[in-house]
C-alpha cells in the first residue's frame, strides 16, 4: 500500500500550530470587531465567471478549477478534443473554481446583497484562498487571507482607523519593531505628471515599487529604457530621497505639485489623516510616509498601505489601501472603500522567528488525572467530574497503565497541572497534586485545588 | 453584464448568520478543548488516491474533482479521449480533489504523523466539506462537520464522555428537549446471529435503520424478502419492540443472548458506559438505549450515537461511534477510537425553528458616535479612543450626515447604546447616551458612560 501523502504546497495544522494560529487569528478577529467590523464568509467555490478576467492573465492561469460532475464531457465538441485545445476544453468541462483571494467574493456579496446591506458596510473575512501557485519557501498553495474593508464612504477616519487597528493588533501580539508604511496613489500620479508621464503612469510605478529590491540606479536604468528623460529623471529621485519628517516630505511635495491638482489632493489626504490620528489623540508611532510606496495592485486609487515587521527575514506582513469601484466589475459602479489584509502565514513566521509565541498558546486541558489502577481511575472519574463543573478544562488518562507513562502524556500535551490518585488519596481524599512546571508536588484537598486553579485563570 | 451569482448548493453567510454560526461553533469548540480534545485542520484539497474508494461507488460520484493546472490534457491516451472514457479521463486530468469528511483526512494525518503524535490522541476539526450532492432544502454542497475522536484508547471513559460532551453543548445552547440515542453494534451482530442471518449482517442493519421511517410491517417485508424466517422475525420484533428501562432491556438480550459472545460484549460494554457515568456523579438524563438504532456507516464496531432534537422538523444533529480500524486502509492497522460529530446545519435550523439564538448574538459594537457636523466629529474621535482604550468595541458614524440616518444604522446594526454629540457635548463635556432599546435618552459624563458599560459586560 502506497504511504498518503499531502498535495503539494498545502499543509496540516497540528495542535500545536493550530494552537498559535488561533493565538494570530483570535488577536485580529477580535480588534476588527472591536472597530466595528462584521464577519463574513462566502463559498470556497465561486462561479468561474465570477473569477476570471479579475486577476490579470496570470491569475486566471493560477485559478484551481473544477471539474463538472457527471459526464463532463457529453456536451464538448469533437474537434475541441481533437485539437487538445486546452482553454476551451477547461471552460466546457469546468464550471466553478476556488476563491483565489477575498475580494472578488466580497465583491460579488456586496453586488448580490446590495439591498439587504446597511452601508457604510465594515466587513472582515478571515478564509483560505487557494492559488496554483508553484511551491516555495513561505509560498502555499492554500492559505488563509484575513481582510477588514470599509465600503460605502469617503471618509479617512476609516484609514486612520486601519493605522489604529494595525497597531492594536501588533500590540497584543507583542511586536514591537515595524512601520506602517502609507503612501497616496495620487502622489504617484502626481509624480508622474511631474516627470511629463501621465501616459506611462504604471510603468513609473512598477519601477518604483523595485527600488527597495533592486535599487535607485537600476531603477533609473530601467525607466530610461522606458523613455523617461534624465531631466525628469532628477526631479523624481530628488523627490523619492527627501529626507526629512512627513510634514517636511509633504511641504515639499505641495511646492513641487504646483498646478497639478492630482497631486495636490494626495497631499492633503494624507495630512488629513494625520490630522484625524492626533483627533484620536493618537500619536504617529510606527507610521512612516513612504513616498516610493507603490503597491502593485491597480485598483487602489487613494492612500495605500504596507506593514513590514523589521529585523525578519520575511518582511512585508500586511497591506491596502483605498479604491473606488469595487464592484464596477459586476455591474454596481461607484463602491468605493477602503480595505487591510493581514498575511497570516507570515505573521506567523515572524512570531516564530522573534520567538514571541506565549508557551501557553498550546490548546491543551489544565488537568491531567493520573491513577495507579482501575479503581482509582473510576475514583478519578468524580474528581473529574468537579473539576470540569468548576469550569477547569481537564482530563483523565483513560486506561490504566503505568503512572509513568501517564506522565508522559501531560509532558507531551504540555498540561500543566498532575492530579494522582492512588489508595490513600481515595481514603483520605487528599490528593496528590503535581506542579509540572516546576517539579512541585503537595498533598490538597480538591476544593483547595479548585479554589487554588479558578483563582489563578 | 450578467449579474453575478453563486454556485448552486453553496451559501453566503452575512453578519447575523456568522454571528449565530459563532455562538454555535464556539460552544462546541469550547466543551471540546474542555474535555481535552485539540484541534486539528486539514487542507480543502486531498490527492485523490486519499479519497477514492473509501466512501463506496456513491461517495466517489460526489467527490469534487480540481483539474491539474496548465496543460492537462497533455499526456492523455488519444483513444481515451475518443471513446469519451469519462472514468479514466477523470483519472488522467485530475489528481485532486475536495475534502469529503473529516474522518479520512484525519486518518490520513495520523497515518503521516504518528511517530510524532501522543496517543491516545484527542482531536476536534471543525472544517467545512464538499459533495456534489443533489442540493435541496437542508442538504448543500458546502457545508461544516464540527468532529472530535478520541483514538488509540479502548477505554469507554470516551463513551462516557461523548454523552457528558453532548449534553455540555446542548445545555450551554439552552436545547432541553432531545435525545442521545446509544446502540453497539455487537448487539445488533448478536441479533443477527439470534435470527440465524450472521451473513445477513448489513441487510439486517439496512432494514433496521429505516423503522423509524417506513414503519414495523415495511421493514418486516423487507426482511422476508431477504429470506428471512417468520419464526426469526418473531424473536427479532419481541426485542426490537420491547418495553422497559434500559435495564429492563439489558437483561432481556442477556438472557436471549445465550451462547452469543458478540451480542453478550455489547451488553457488557453498554452496562459499563451507563457505570461509568454513575461514577463521573452523572445521571442518564437524555440517553436512550435504543435496541433499533443501527446508522448505515460500515466502519462501526462498538457503541454508536445518534443525537435528536425532540418536536423540531429535522430531528438528527449528530451521530458517532466506536471503530477500530481507522487508518488500516493507509496500512497503519489496530488504531481504535470513537468519535462524535455535530451538524452545524441543523442545528442552526433546529435554533432558529426553536427561536433558542440569543438576541445578542449580532456580533456589533456596543456603542455607536453620532454627530452634528464636521466639528462634533472630529471631537467624536477622541470619545471614542476612550471607550476603545476601556476595551469596549465601539465605532463612530464616519460621514457626516443627517442624525436620523446615523440613528439608523445603529438600528440594523443591532447597537445596544448610541451617544450624540453636538455643539452643547462639545462646551460641557457632557453627553447625550441613549439606550436603544429602551429609548431612553440621559446626560451624563463619559466616564460615567464608561463605567456603566464595563459594569455591564
Amino acid at each position: 500500500m502506497e504511504k498518503p501523502t499531502l498535495p503539494k504546497g498545502t499543509r496540516d495544522f497540528g495542535p500545536l500550530q493550530m494552537a498559535r494560529r488561533q493565538f494570530i487569528l483570535e488577536t485580529i478577529k477580535s480588534v476588527f470587531q472591536k472597530f466595528g467590523f462584521q464577519p463574513l464568509e462566502t463559498p470556497a467555490m465561486e462561479n468561474l465567471s465570477t473569477l476570471t478576467g479579475k486577476y490579470g492573465e496570470e491569475g486566471d492561469q493560477l485559478l484551481f478549477k473544477i471539474l463538472n460532475s457527471g459526464d463532463f464531457l457529453k456536451e464538448v465538441d469533437k474537434t475541441l478534443l481533437e485539437e487538445r485545445n486546452t482553454k476551451s476544453i477547461t471552460s466546457a468541462i469546468c464550471e466553478k473554481g476556488l476563491r483565489y483571494d477575498l475580494t472578488v467574493p466580497f465583491a460579488r456579496y456586496v453586488v448580490m446583497n446590495r439591498h439587504e446591506i446597511t452601508f457604510p458596510f465594515k466587513r472582515y473575512q478571515i478564509q483560505p484562498v487557494w492559488r496554483a501557485d508553484r511551491p516555495q519557501k513561505g509560498r502555499y498553495r492554500e492559505f488563509y487571507q484575513c481582510d477588514a474593508d470599509a465600503i460605502g464612504t469617503q471618509s479617512l477616519i476609516c484609514e486612520a482607523e486601519i493605522i489604529l487597528m494595525i497597531r492594536e493588533v501588533f500590540n497584543r501580539l507583542g511586536i514591537s519593531d515595524y512601520t506602517i508604511k502609507l503612501n497616496h496613489r495620487a502622489i504617484l500620479s502626481g509624480l508622474a505628471e511631474l516627470c511629463d508621464a501621465r501616459e506611462k503612469e504604471s510603468s513609473l510605478f512598477v519601477a518604483i515599487d523595485k527600488l527597495d529590491k533592486i535599487g535607485v540606479e537600476k531603477v533609473k536604468e530601467e525607466l530610461r529604457s522606458r523613455g523617461f528623460s534624465e531631466n525628469s529623471l532628477t526631479v523624481l529621485f530628488d523627490i523619492l530621497q527627501a529626507k526629512g519628517t512627513t510634514r517636511e516630505k509633504l511641504e515639499l511635495l505641495s511646492g513641487q505639485f504646483t498646478g497639478i491638482s492630482t497631486g495636490q489632493k494626495g497631499v492633503a489626504d494624507v495630512k488629513e489623516v494625520l490630522e484625524l490620528l492626533s483627533s484620536f489623540n493618537a500619536n504617529e508611532e510606527h507610521v512612516e510616509f513612504d513616498i516610493a510606496l507603490a503597491r502593485g495592485l491597480s485598483y487602489y486609487t487613494g492612500c495605500i498601505f504596507e506593514v513590514k515587521i523589521n529585523k525578519v527575514s520575511i518582511g512585508s506582513v500586511g497591506g491596502g489601501g483605498r479604491y473606488d469601484n469595487l464592484t464596477g466589475v459586476f455591474g454596481l459602479p461607484g463602491v468605493s472603500g477602503v480595505g487591510f489584509s493581514f498575511g497570516v502565514d507570515r505573521l506567523y513566521d515572524a512570531l516564530e522567528e522573534l520567538k514571541l509565541f506565549p508557551k501557553e498558546a498550546q490548546i491543551s486541558t489544565r488537568v491531567l488525572i493520573t491513577h495507579f489502577d482501575e479503581t482509582c481511575k473510576r475514583f478519578g472519574l468524580g474528581v473529574l467530574n468537579q473539576l470540569r463543573e468548576k469550569g477547569i478544562a481537564s482530563e483523565i488518562y483513560p486506561d490504566s497503565v503505568k503512572i509513568q507513562k501517564q506522565f508522559e502524556y501531560a509532558n507531551k500535551k504540555l498540561t500543566p497541572y498532575v492530579v494522582v490518585i492512588g489508595p490513600d488519596e481515595m481514603k483520605t481524599g487528599v490528593l496528590a497534586f503535581k506542579n509540572m512546571k516546576t517539579g512541585e508536588q503537595r498533598k490538597i484537598s480538591l476544593p483547595d485545588i479548585i479554589s487554588e486553579l479558578t483563582r489563578a485563570i
